[in-house]
């Protein structure tokens, strides 16, 4: 019998889980909401009421968990060290002990965009691009870089903020206090401001239509992501400039335009060869970064 | 009888070149002007030249040579793809194999500012730093990146051409080609001309005197290379971000606002713990890097 691999993805709004195989396949899943105001030890029960319901429906327990937080984690200990969108204090929780002891069974945890990521790695593009570096675009710009097949992690799988790169000089401030973020700047919400619409979706609508500030602000946007992508791939020669999110399916307003400013930017060598697309792995990149936590931990740069 | 390598370090206006042993000393040195507009087999052949003379000084044969080259690379078969600072045509010169054949020896070819980086992996603060970038400040603003203590090549040895971020949408257009580099903003002769001053170092002379045109160009350079190093820190959590070059000993006028900015602009996550600071390896790291080359390989992420 194949083996099964439980993953978590945890938001400030809903925990997705899933029982999947070494493949990538995603057998069983369920979804529930973020209980609001728990600690974490209850939101960490939570989590194991839910691979308990999951390995029921199963038949059999999974071998391993992979869980995505979106926070400070210290993938080596499980620690967690900050997590900003989730109410109470995780602040030296050991989540990953507290999960081994309740599930019995190996855990490993690591920041959402960098699982992410790493489900990219696996069961995306990942095969095509030994390193590689990906935005993902929506209410914030996360991200992760992949070098020569390892996702890069730093001490706290706090590596790849590259939503959090200064674009402009006294730009707008961003939600993590420094002036001139791309995330400030491109992110979904910065752009239906700047287009005076809703949400990120009505503005595109409105820009395709004709309207010119809807316009003006998706080129605003997609000239700020263009120079970050660019910049990356002028210091790191990666093999593509990956996009996922909700965002990154807008081709026409933000990713050719991306294309050609890494085309342009990019001076030093020739950067034709370097791909600039979406991701592959699709919605459900976060939860496929948790499976692969446990099932390729070796391409984890810890 | 302890291993001797050979290095050079081929530039515009000079070659210099090293006998070394595998820690790093380096036991006889050799410079000469770079032959003015020679092909490139004559300034391969005067390579092949030093080689020999130094090796008659030391009375015995280096037992390889590595080589670092201002332009792109193809480090894997030693094939040159462009140098700019060199005369005559180089693309496609099979510089690696041409010096093989005329010395009988391995040759190892990188870019020089990758050797340089090199250099201080090896010999200077590389040991302490796994992962580190360093930037060289000078006439030009190259530099590399070092991912949990390998050298990051990509196909041309081109990575790590972080001078050529571009800060500034719209900034003064780089030699490069491209507006905003870094290079165009903050390096010595871009902050001598804001300045008014001949070079960088009457300007840094006028700037410690109160000279506020100066100051203000020190200010501006500092503030952009604050923010390079800020994104990079942000992208990639190294463990340090390190400086050579003549604009390096900068420390009042550089390296402590970069220090304050990187500290200011880094909120993802607390970079308190990434060393901003000068390199070891000093003047000599290129030709260090070149003597690595042979000593270290496996470090190169080819």
């Amino acid at each position: 019998m194949e083996t099964l691999y439980a993953a978590v993805d945890l938001g400030g709004t809903k925990i997705a889980a899933a029982l999947g195989n070494a493949t990538g396949s995603l057998l069983h899943t369920e979804t529930i909401p973020t209980p609001p105001g728990a600690n974490p030890e209850q939101v960490l029960a939570a989590i194991g009421t839910l691979v308990d319901s999951l390995s029921a429906r199963a038949g059999r327990r999974p071998t391993a968990l992979g869980v995505g937080i979106p926070g400070l984690i210290d993938t080596r200990t499980g620690h967690v060290h900050f997590v900003p969108n989730l109410p109470t204090q995780w602040r030296g929780v050991p989540a990953g002990a507290f999960l081994e002891h309740s599930l019995r069974m190996p855990v490993r945890i690591l920041n959402d965009a960098r699982c992410a990521t790493f489900g990219e790695l696996l069961f995306g593009h990942g095969p095509e691009y030994p390193s590689f570096v990906l935005f993902t675009l929506g209410t914030g710009i996360g991200g992760g870089v992949v070098i020569d097949g390892r996702l890069r992690l730093g001490p706290l799988s706090a590596a790849g903020e590259i939503g959090h790169q200064t674009v402009q000089l006294d730009g707008p401030i961003c939600g993590c206090g420094n002036p001139g973020c791309l995330e400030a700047i491109a992110s979904g919400p910065a752009i239906a401001r700047a287009a005076g619409f809703p949400d990120a979706e009505s503005a595109a609508s409105a820009a395709r239509q004709g309207d010119h500030r809807a316009q003006r602000a998706f080129h605003t946007a997609a000239t700020y992501l263009g120079i970050a992508a660019a910049n990356l791939v002028t210091s790191l020669h990666p093999d593509a400039v990956l996009f996922t999110g909700g965002m990154a399916e807008l081709v026409d307003l933000l990713l050719m335009p991306v294309r050609a400013a890494v085309s342009e930017r990019v001076r030093m060598f020739p950067a034709q060869g370097v791909a600039v697309r979406r991701a592959a792995a699709g919605p459900n990149a976060g939860l496929l970064g948790a499976l692969a936590l446990n099932i390729a931990p070796t391409k984890l740069a810890l």
